[in-house]
């Protein structure tokens, strides 16, 4: 019922039973709503390119009796567990000790984990006080696995035929250690693929089923694929894989290459680039650059580019502009275009997309400007947009109609505008290689 | 070790032992990272304000053996099950009849919710297929939670002394429905309490263990109270209840006065408003308005502001500059001053802070510049930022270094420059009332 889901799991590698993944959350502030529960999108992620799918998440309170309640269970029911949280040096940080004791295995003093906690804190010039001790602890026969970003290491543990993996809370250590450490311990056991189980296509501006459907034929011509779609902030990607092995990487590759040029530029890219890095990289590589005008949007259509690493590269500047004011002040809107046509209208949006790339010296400019639906998480409702596009090739607008929220029109919008942008770019290249095409 | 722990759990409600609270969240989407589990933050954030602390979240797909699967231990071990998602017209989505059977009940078609459906369909204008009519089934001694904005209705179980809860997947859908309908129901089986059960005091610049020690001498002037620490977003928030029911919610409220009081400029509000949406409402009560100029945190400034219903009475606007350039283009900085201090120094944020404001005739001007951390996840490094305030009372320069990876600076950034702004605002106004305070 919810709108982004998969056709279809990834099958597991091929030729091996599917390994039954959990992964156990603990923290109160997961279930007390004050911090998201990141680690299982992330971590579901990871796996589900590896061919995996995380079998369940189990949140609960990082409490010891609540940890010893659930962790037997997980363990009968899971080949690999991976944990997060409550490794740390407080006193109730009683993860290690808990399992440890469910287990029935006992843990073990690691002088050369002290050595490398005790490390850390001269760097950082910080007394190292006695409670770090217990972070030094490790299952006898385990392993550890290092943790250059904070002073809790990871735990490692084969035993009765199941893998226990024990990863800190923050996530800038949670994270390089299971890309570093984990990914390739799991790999080596035949526990998950040793590299990317699927080739995929990121895709814009085309349905599931419409794109499931223009696929067809070519899926027709190669009996065996695994196909999945997923669909997320109105964009489909389409993963290519082969659950039985018949067809190689590279196999896999020129099918999908052969979806990418049928869909012309409803093809955003392969892999897993965003559809704003795919366009400022574009952008770079023709050595263009940008500047956006925005005012439902608040900022969020800068903010796409800006957290780009290298955006300063292409990206010129924003400008939030919320009163027909700051329009005319920052954006050069002229006042008889507001008045006769109103802020939100596409004569405005082109005004404000020429305006700002004027003003900022760029050689594109994108503009949003728009009613949004209601804010409140009930109503329904709708918005009306217009984005403006100003270009080497000429200056447009597009009129955008969108059910739902506010932050689902907004977001939506600025996805749509960026597309727009892509599309744009692209039939530049095609022009610049091409000057009889379009 | 997640940095964000509340102190302890908020009580159940006086005089109740604690009923244990399970959601059910269902869904490939989930496990697969694509869509992260928003249902539990929202639900376990509704849940602890009426006393109730979420003992256990489980996430697993939507198919139906999984789900026959996960469901009789959850029912077993809880007193109140929600299940989130599956409740849809398509074959996949299996939810409401999996669980009938795990529970031995019947499930009966009913009349009215299928009118209800039907005339939904009509309002849209579009046909109603055959499909749609899984979704009129209910439990034979349940009820049924209406859904004004989807077609899927909730179902309301009691059951073998516990409560099954069964709400839609989209958030605009289950939002309302869990607040209007299944709220009040809890409450009066005495589930949750009936209102909030505690005083929330929402701080700013205090760190926990601080604000402990500064409130300890009132909590000793009161025994038998509740107290929680709740760290967030580089804010703290003081939860204070009545375990044993002995204050009243006005000795409680008068205790968080006491508090606030004591705390002076660090107290931010009562309840639930973010640090944007209080200083918002400041400057609104003043008649003041806001610009924002930005360099490395990209938009997301201008975003905290826009983000809120009616930002549009304060907020002018918002100039991102990435720049050199655009800094003096758009925001008048002086070549000179940028060539002699840099783009990152106390000087360019005085400036892009005046500039701002002169340029779109706002009383306030609101300027973040710096140097990012790195912006790869393993990485820790540390960013260095500038923040400058202009406003009626003069202009000023602040120093900001914060460790950590990119993402984490920019967001810390924002929140101190937005607290800067709440507390020059809040100094206005007692010069306006008194003036010769300050």
């Amino acid at each position: 019922m919810a709108a982004p889901t998969p056709n279809n799991p990834q099958p597991a590698p091929a030729g091996k039973s599917s390994p039954r993944y959990e992964l156990l959350t603990l923290g109160d502030e997961l279930l007390l709503g004050i911090t998201p529960n990141a680690h299982l999108t992330w971590i579901g992620g990871q796996l589900s390119r590896r061919g995996v799918r995380l079998d369940r998440n189990v949140t609960i309170t990082d409490e010891a009796d609540a940890i010893a309640r659930q962790f037997p269970e997980s363990w009968a029911r899971a080949d690999v567990i991976l944990t997060s949280g409550g490794l740390g040096p407080t006193c109730d940080d009683r993860t290690r000790e808990v399992i440890a004791e469910a287990l029935g295995l006992p843990l073990v003093f690691d002088e050369g984990i002290m050595g490398e906690i005790e490390a850390r804190f001269a760097r950082l010039n910080r007394p190292c006080t006695p409670n770090n001790r217990k972070q030094a602890f490790k299952f006898a026969r385990g392993e550890v696995l290092p943790n250059p970003h904070g002073t809790a290491p990871g735990l490692w543990l084969e035993h009765e035929g199941k893998v226990l993996i024990m990863l800190p809370g923050p996530p800038n250590e949670l994270q390089p250690m299971f890309l570093e450490h984990v990914l390739p311990r799991l790999a080596r056991l035949g526990l998950l693929s040793d590299s990317e189980t699927f080739v995929q296509l990121r895709t814009a501006g085309v349905g599931e089923s419409m794109l499931e459907t223009r696929f067809q034929p070519i899926f027709d011509r190669h009996p065996g694929l695994g196909i999945a779609f997923c669909a997320h902030q109105w964009q489909v990607d389409c993963r290519i894989n082969s659950p039985d092995g018949r067809y190689p990487r590279q196999a896999l590759q020129q099918i999908a290459e052969e979806c990418a040029t049928l869909l012309g530029d409803d093809f955003v890219g392969f892999g897993h680039d965003s559809l704003p890095k795919v366009t400022g990289d574009l952008l770079r590589t023709q050595g263009r650059t940008l500047a956006v005008a925005e005012a439902c949007t608040g900022g969020l259509l800068a903010h796409s580019f800006t957290d780009l690493c290298g955006a300063s590269k292409f990206f010129m500047g924003g400008i939030v502009s919320y009163s027909n004011d700051s329009k005319m002040l920052l954006l050069d809107c002229p006042e008889c275009l507001l008045s006769q046509h109103g802020a939100v209208s596409a004569e405005c949006a082109v005004a404000m997309a020429t305006g700002v790339a004027e003003r900022l010296s760029a050689d594109y400019g994108l503009a949003i400007t728009g009613y949004m639906g209601p804010t409140s998480q009930g109503d329904s409702g709708s918005g009306t947009l217009f984005v403006g596009l100003h270009s080497p090739l000429g200056d447009w607008s597009k009129k955008l109609s969108y059910p739902g929220p506010g932050q689902t029109v907004k977001q939506r919008a600025v996805t749509a505008a960026i597309d727009w942008l892509r599309r744009e770019a692209v039939r530049e290249t095609r022009r610049a290689t091409s000057p009889l095409a379009n």
